[in-house]
């Protein structure tokens, strides 16, 4: 059997306090743990809060990876526990600052994400990552990592589904966005689903709730399997919760993967893409 | 002022019959045309229906572009008229069938695009193109043109934004997917909706109704600004109806494509992307 209950996390980490962040994580990595996850998800810039008002104010709350001290925490909590860990830190590199996502299984540190597409304000905190979308394997299934504004490009979801990835996990802290009618799930739980359809595989974004510094935030944390509609979620606006699902994410390879007739993997025609950069000059057009 | 109204035509095009699919498309037509619609959009295969038996039933099903019966007379309406259609056609080129979509102005026929990903059975019906994703200058703004299946993928509304294009129209035959949610829109709604969010450009998804040989077909046809949230529709799943909604393709570049912090055109990891086939070999992998 290679099932197993996937977790996602959705709580309001402390700005500036990792010390809190690693007590309100462990409980709740400690409550999935009884619920039986094997995986657990938290959200982006879980160590130590978000909204940094300077490149100097995020490199103060950054932690080197893996032995700074929210990275060992959750990885003496992956081992005692037995579980993989997917979070969000923010990471202190030599001169450099990432808004990263770490991987954390029972024997340590597997692998480190560093957020492709820097969103806003973002753009003048962290440094740029050169490393694309790696696929960690795991007795689980092969993982892909995207933070928040990385599911907004459908080339995140694509570039992990043809790295391997089985499931791709977003770590994200949500912001509302402008025009959201109240009918409908909101426009990054439909990235997730329409991202797990056109690939095939399982997606978890897994956000955070509350406010910093007057940004909102919205949780509506969701597990999505690979016909692209949620599994668990999506959860609340604005409580804490645990979403769980089971899912297969080996097991599920043969069906997700082995349809000759409709397979939006192989059905692609990369022999015709546009796949540059956005060139075209529309400034001049007039009618 | 260079806003116009935009319109759906969802209806059910007849089977072989493609003098009852001139009667019925030109009345829909004319309704849009009276209600100031400058741009209509039909479904796919609206020429002579759509679940063929074999390559040589597509055949005899063809027609020739510009010239065949059907897309003349959408030509001499849109002359009468002054407003510009596409409409799905299955198109006979010399000894080629494809399935393909007309875009056809005041002034006669403007272009074709061929869809580019072959659906299920469709693969044994029709040629490949080659000819990728065109954009067809209009004075309405730039268009880009996919059918049906061409939008589970990415790519289609990518390269399509790549090229310029204000507008993707997506004539298309929609299916029920498999564990569709009662409370949730049809995929093909989601698939439009995160293309016109991710590209920052408009969508008509414009399908058909009724039933060919067991084969069940969704409306559902929307018109998505570029936010991503419905302007008009989904329309129902089972009758002939008019989405109409007023859109300004040309006026609306600068909103849309100005922002310089966060512009999902803009801020593409393009050094960064896998964008090539799948060859992953997940088969032998076990846990």
């Amino acid at each position: 059997m290679t099932g197993f209950i996937l977790a996602g996390l959705q709580f309001e980490p402390a700005l500036g306090d990792p010390v809190a962040n690693i007590e309100t994580s462990s409980r709740l990595i400690r409550e999935a743990a009884a619920a039986a996850a094997r995986l657990v998800v938290l959200p982006e810039a879980a160590s130590a809060g978000y909204v940094f008002t300077d490149r100097a104010d995020a490199r103060r709350n950054a932690e080197p990876v893996p032995d700074g001290p929210v990275c060992s925490a959750w990885a003496a909590l992956a081992a005692e526990l037995d579980l993989w860990i997917v979070a969000g830190i923010t990471e202190l590199a030599g001169e450099k600052v990432f808004n990263s996502a770490v991987l954390i299984g029972p024997d340590g540190h597997v692998g480190t994400f560093r957020k492709a597409h820097l969103w806003n304000f973002e753009k003048e905190l962290y440094d740029r990552q050169e490393d694309g979308f790696p696929v960690f394997e795991t007795p689980l299934g092969n993982i892909g990592i995207g933070i928040c504004y990385d599911a907004w490009f459908p080339e995140t979801f694509r570039s992990a589904a043809l790295g391997g990835a089985d499931l791709l996990v977003l770590p994200s802290n949500w912001v509302p966005v402008p025009g959201q009618p109240e009918d409908l799930p909101a426009m990054a739980n439909l990235m997730c689903m329409t991202g797990a359809h056109s690939n095939q595989f399982f997606v978890a974004g897994v956000s955070r709730i509350g406010a910093e510094r007057g940004q909102p935030f919205l949780g509506r944390s969701l597990i999505v399997g690979p016909g692209g509609w949620p599994l668990a979620g999506p959860a609340s606006n604005d409580r804490e919760e645990i979403v769980l699902a089971e899912v297969d994410l080996i097991g599920s390879r043969a069906e997700r993967l082995g349809n000759p007739f409709n397979q939006p993997l192989g059905d692609r025609r990369t022999d015709v893409y546009q796949t540059g950069d956005f060139t075209a000059d529309l400034s001049g057009a007039t009618a």
